[in-house]
């Protein structure tokens, strides 16, 4: 239960949290931030937000909590503003999909003025994006990361985890690397290979698209996603994407190789155990 | 319109080519052939197959109509007694995944005793597989590919495309090489690169799977399809394997470099383009 929520960045995920916290209670007064005044009219017209302004100096300096959810990049470029302008009593956290670089630069802002931070990442969202898509259960039942380190201002993680659950989602705790090459894994390296496929098609043979099937439209369908974003995520998360692409390089070369060997036995044995370890997952 | 239908395989293909045929009144006798006669018994008890058999001479011995509905390997080796055994008047065609194989064996076989035959490939199935999940609408909607070369007899095409028409599938053609190429691309190297995702995640760190979220459900949903099955593909497709194999390498070498050498406007100029190519598929 917070007094002031300021939501720095009030697209679909900015623009869920407020909507959320507002239904459930949580908060007093929403303070929208964004770059455009026009964008964020629609929020502070259908009551979301009490107040909307596009200087984050002026939108973060009477918050109790603030949530970081621009692009990650610009996140980074905002944090020593809003290391300078926030109360001490603020609480701070932020939606971006890459965490390391994220907590290693707050934690050095820290060290000069302590503030309470701890990263979250809500697995949440879809391939649209904007303050028109958000909506009130966004959270619900979705999985949030939240990333504590050893410098992490004790209680921070305590009241942003609350803060979590009263919004429906279920949280988990991870470190801000292992983090990292998790939504490398499960996330960022599924993209990466999804806009691969594509371009493979067109190189090879683009009327091939006309005959796509459930398979591929499947196995494809992030590379929909928002090439801008995913240019940010690549870039910030390029420690963990460099050894899971390596990984993932291990893992076709070795079927490949069986392929051209013709080795049936091994292929199926491989495959089969693969198959295993996917229907695993639930 | 056939007097007899004689199909091979009696599983989700083969019982629903026999089911709907039925339904639509294009035959007026099926003939279920099998490996196992207590798993063909559900097809005859049903009504689906007038005669059910395990010998395979036996079961095209009348048949004017053969849809050959094994797995590739099986089919390979099954072609030459099925030449031998169906009557003259026989038109011929199959249900694989992969097509240059079969029709090339069709044609050599065609040499000493034409019989009429065209290669189709169904885009239909699922993960699930037998005569217990077969259904009289599996066709409906769906694309078949219908094969034809300059040896196939005139007339077999345009029969097996007004049967599968009737099956209410929309058909389109290739030769069976590029009909190779574009399911290698569209279908059997999404599912290379959905074992390998699954693979990676199991050697850089196996508990991220705990977390996998939409993304990763979808791109990887294939890796759960059957090892036999796949085995026989990829090693029945290996020549378009290799082509469009190494042609992902390329798609995705490029991107891991702009990664590397974090060239932002590079990267997020070729997301877009691909995203833009993505979004062009139905």
């Amino acid at each position: 239960v917070f007094d002031v929520l300021t939501v720095v960045g009030f697209g679909l995920l900015g623009g869920s949290i407020a909507k959320a916290a507002r239904a459930a209670g949580l908060v007093r007064r929403v303070v929208a931030v964004g770059r455009n005044a026009e964008r964020l009219a629609p929020a502070r017209a259908d009551g979301t937000a009490d107040h909307v302004t596009i200087d984050l100096a002026e939108g973060v300096s009477e918050a109790d909590l603030v949530v970081l959810a621009t692009p990650v990049e610009t996140l980074l470029a905002q944090l020593p503003e809003v290391w300078r302008k926030a109360p001490a009593r603020a609480v701070i956290t932020d939606v971006g999909s890459t965490k390391a670089a994220i907590v290693r630069a707050a934690e050095s802002l820290a060290a000069e003025r302590p503030l309470a931070f701890v990263g979250s990442h809500p697995m949440a969202g879809s391939e649209k994006s904007g303050y028109a898509v958000s909506r009130v259960d966004l959270y619900r039942g979705a999985t949030v990361i939240v990333t504590p380190t050893a410098k992490t201002e004790a209680g921070a993680a305590g009241k942003v985890t609350a803060f979590w659950q009263a919004l429906g989602a279920r949280v988990k705790t991870l470190p801000p690397e292992e983090h990292d090459e998790v939504v490398a894994l499960i996330s960022h390296l599924p993209h990466l290979v999804a806009f691969a496929l594509v371009d493979a098609v067109g190189r090879v043979n683009a009327r091939a698209v006309d005959f796509a099937a459930g398979g591929f439209r499947d196995t494809t369908r992030v590379a929909a996603a928002d090439p801008q974003m995913w240019r940010e995520i690549f870039l910030t998360n390029r420690p963990a994407m460099e050894r899971v692409v390596a990984a993932f390089h291990g893992a076709l070369n070795d079927l490949e190789r069986l392929i051209e060997k013709g080795d049936a036995p091994a292929l199926e044995r491989v495959l089969g155990d693969i198959r295993a370890r996917r229907e695993a997952v639930r």
